[in-house]
């Protein structure tokens, strides 16, 4: 499928600045630190960090990226052209971006002659110098120029020739790169592939005058050397441009669905940056994504953007960027997602056990994904037979057993029940169909006490448990600051003299969702619980109309699990000693 | 933008069959017949019920369809091919989907010769004829057919002559639409586009011969106005189409986040029918989203597809649809999300309250959508100003109330708050503010209790609430089947007789997510709730590390907004008499 040889595509990412523009998302100084951090780990060249100056928070940023510097990528500092009739110089707005202390740049302006006249309220020419200077400033200064066209495309539909204009200028003083951005997201793909041509073409032919433009259009030959500062610190082989030829980018937004598409589209059409997000956070319905770009350009279509070590944590460096952040991850998402390589229905089951080409595009493995196999109603038997192997144990598909196990799953799922993520849940499930379930202790019964009396510090949670071990009842009680971590220790309280283990066992996530929202605070409620013992981690399933009770459920489900572990674990020990 | 005359696209939903195939996803019989019913409102023509037989649900499904039939669309029944070297007219499979008793019929089959020589172990030649005596078996019994090309673009591409002639099997045998499936999702635009323009110039070239072929190739001129069976009971004009032509479809997944850019280059290259889901539902990364299909062919690219009014009931049956199926809405969904047409960046804001045209790329009400303002931290003072007035609250940029409102949000969100969903806290907070926060009730504590016996029901939560009113005490105690239900409906006991109002009031929805999971129980909850009065609903947020108290202070700023709206009726009331 890969072309020879693989021309290098840019990758430009835009997370920490466009990405935070997302409904939802808000991050602190430190955690954009470890985001940059990971890209830089992930090989790309150009890191958008933010607007020095429009917010505190990225000007601490940027100071901190100087004391804790990035390895291979270049970071960027965003702005806007200075504003109509100032001079550059003079704008304590630019010289926020200078005291900021990056070697790039990333400028944007208006391309579009309505935004000029009805946004700015100036006149087309004097949008002209505002881009030309506010450039020419940033090179004078040493710092290298990405020039964002914004409302490109929007603008060459209604005006191509002023269009055309804006972006001579930028390249006239100096930028490196024209970034053609679909603002408002709404270009459809042809039309990103021809307008693109397009401006290839016409760029290329001022290209070849080899000289700068002055604002008129007039040829002045010089200055040419200023470009090609070479960049200090970096093994990235960025290009250093000759001069009057500047490379074109393209920085695209999803509202149509097209975001992904429109990028591709634009390089195949001769665009060599790719300006996006990861996970394609962004305003509105987000930035074209460049967990789906990466591979789309890498395996599809033979470009060469990161190595294959750093394409194969692809899913890894996704899952790091949401869980920083805090959002769900998209468990759907192309390539990196939890279920792109899940297999749900029976038959697709079937056939990707004995083919995995015959229903996967690529290999997960080449993105750092893996190929599962899912549990639910839907499931056909094979389904089962399969995802028991995962634990080791083998069913005749013709057993009784295999067949009560594929009732009681349907059985759980409509009260509510899911599996797909709570596969400690449905190894205790299969084990006690096979009658080898293990009972480490019987439960009894809980009582949760919490008050709260206003003005004081919230008082903690009490929580009682009564359980039993080889017939002996243990009543225990503990606090915690929530009903569940106390219900939780009082667990570990009354069953840590019978099982030692237990102290090396620890929450480490914690998840709720409500069923049926629309009954609201009577809905039922599904609790996932994730455990881990230091080198497993294991998730578990609760269900009730009691948000405690279904939390305690998956709590105590949990311990039991891990419990089995252990034993399982000292078992083999046995047997190979 | 749109071109004259418009063209019509078919649309087939199959949110239904290929949707429910989703991770995550499982749905009950009622539930499919209430969105059936959904879509057949929404005008889409074809909507793929199941594959009767192969899932018991599906066979009800179809059952009950018939005493509550569909207005104006087809319903129909999918299935594969018959299995090999047995006769169509025996296989208990597809007597299975005659008992359906639709109309029309999906039979899929295989195009990629390895699949046929691997997967099903059967010879090229076999194949074919299991194409066409199954759909030669439907035609029989009066049915119309649509025949998928399963992996068609991989099969194209390994072996384009096999491929075609399993088209050719199916268009000679009376199918009257071929639809071409990137089963595997890998295919890309471009791909996509020339495939299809040759599919379609070579069904054309058979077409002309306007006669039958049979399994050799032969020429057979007989049967053609077998074909043109009109539907009974369909308003929509279903094309009877002139025999051995038939019209290309295309069916898309979003493995490479192509789906909705491919059926678009499959329309612009021919296609008349697109298959979709609503949501992009679908197994892996999901199918090709009608929600955003349906604008881009329609709003766009000019085709015609749904009547304008349904059109703006694209948000809505989009929202429908995942409540049904009990999924989160995708707030960043093109088109139909909430966040689609959301503002936050102060820049966007100020530009979009001049001039919506600059940063949004059609007008949200033409989908059913609408344009917010949203609040957060990264808000300048302009988002706090135009939400202010949102609420009728006219405020000034340089007034220390402005400022101060600005500043207790950003500490506020620092702690997990966020008022991007819970517009009403927002709404208190600035009336806070302002001075203007009136003080329905004092809260002073409360206390839960919750217990729990094994091998016995549930026993409901107890919660008890000390609150004040004109600073008299009153003490209360409710019972609930979880410890916030208790709590809810403790509160309303120790105030309805304050306020009579209140017994109009109910919670609408319920969520909790948990910030720093990695924390495990003792993580920080943030609640939402929902709250309403029969006409109006307002969201609420509570934050705490333990869950009762986050969600108790939501229930309480939930019933305090809800006062206050009533209060602000009844004084707009008095001043209008």
């Amino acid at each position: 499928m890969t072309k020879n040889p693989s021309p290098h595509i840019w990758l430009y990412d835009t997370t920490l600045r466009d990405g935070t523009q997302r409904e939802g998302l808000s991050i602190s100084t430190e955690d954009k630190l470890r985001i940059a951090h990971r890209l830089d780990q992930l090989g790309i060249p150009f890191i958008e960090g933010g607007w020095p100056g429009a917010n505190p928070k990225d000007v601490q940023f940027f100071w901190q990226l100087q004391e804790d510097p990035l390895k291979l990528s270049q970071i960027v500092a965003f702005c806007s052209t200075r504003r109509p009739h100032t001079h550059a110089a003079d704008e304590p707005m630019l010289q926020d971006i200078l005291a900021a202390g990056s070697s790039w740049v990333t400028i944007f302006g208006k391309s579009w002659d309505l935004h000029v006249t009805t946004g700015l309220k100036t006149t087309l020419e004097e949008n002209l110098a505002m881009i030309r200077d506010t450039i020419e400033f940033f090179r004078s200064q040493g710092r290298r120029v990405i020039y964002d066209a914004e409302h490109w495309f929007d603008g060459y539909k209604h005006n191509r020739d002023y269009a055309l204009q804006t972006l001579k200028a930028a390249m006239a003083a100096g930028a490196e790169w024209l970034v053609l951005c679909d603002t408002n997201g709404g270009t459809l793909p042809h039309e990103v592939s021809q307008i693109v041509q397009d401006v290839v073409k016409v760029t290329r032919d001022w290209g070849r005058i080899n000289s700068k433009l002055d604002q008129s259009g007039q040829v002045v030959s010089e200055e040419v050397e200023k470009s090609t500062n070479s960049l200090p610190n970096t093994q990235y082989p960025i290009p250093n441009l000759p001069f009057p030829i500047p490379q074109i980018g393209i920085h695209t937004h999803n509202d149509s669905d097209m975001a992904v598409a429109n990028a591709l589209a634009a390089v195949m059409a001769g665009a060599t940056m790719v300006q996006g997000t990861i996970n394609g956070y962004g305003e509105r319905c987000g930035n074209a994504n460049l967990c789906s770009l990466i591979p789309n350009l890498q395996l599809k279509l033979g470009y060469s953007c990161i190595t294959e070590h750093q394409l194969g944590q692809l899913a890894e460096a996704s899952r790091f960027v949401s869980e920083v952040v805090n959002l769900a991850p998209d468990e759907h998402a192309p390539f990196v997602g939890r279920s792109a390589f899940a297999h749900k229905g029976g038959i697709h089951v079937s056939a990707v056990e004995r083919n995995p080409l015959t229903y996967e595009h690529i290999q997960p493995e080449q993105v750092g994904n893996r190929r599962r196999i899912v549990i639910s109603e839907q499931s056909g038997i094979s389904n089962v037979l399969a995802k028991a192997r995962t634990f080791g144990i083998e069913l005749d598909k013709q057993t009784p057993e295999a067949k009560q196990i594929l009732q009681r799953l349907k059985e759980l799922e409509s009260e509510g029940y899911q599996f797909e993520a709570a596969e400690a849940s449905f190894a205790l499930l299969m084990y006690e169909a096979l009658g080898g379930r293990q009972q480490f202790f019987e439960v009894k019964g809980f009582q949760v006490h919490c008050d709260l009396v206003e003005g004081k510090e919230m008082t903690n949670a009490l929580a009682t448990v009564k359980v039993a071990v080889n017939g002996k009842n243990i009543l225990e009680a503990a606090e915690g600051n929530g009903p569940v971590a106390a219900l939780d220790a009082a667990l570990r309280k009354a069953l840590v003299n019978f099982y030692p283990q237990l102290a090396t066992f620890e929450l480490t996530d914690y998840k709720v969702r409500i069923l049926d929202g629309h009954t609201g605070t009577s809905a039922k409620t599904r609790a996932l619980v994730e455990s881990g013992n230091g080198y497993q981690r294991w998730t578990t399933v609760g269900v009730s109309p009691n948000i405690l009770a279904a939390s305690y459920q998956a709590v105590v489900e949990g311990l039991e699990y891990g419990l089995l572990l252990h034993a399982q674990a000292e078992a083999a020990v046995k047997a190979s000693g």
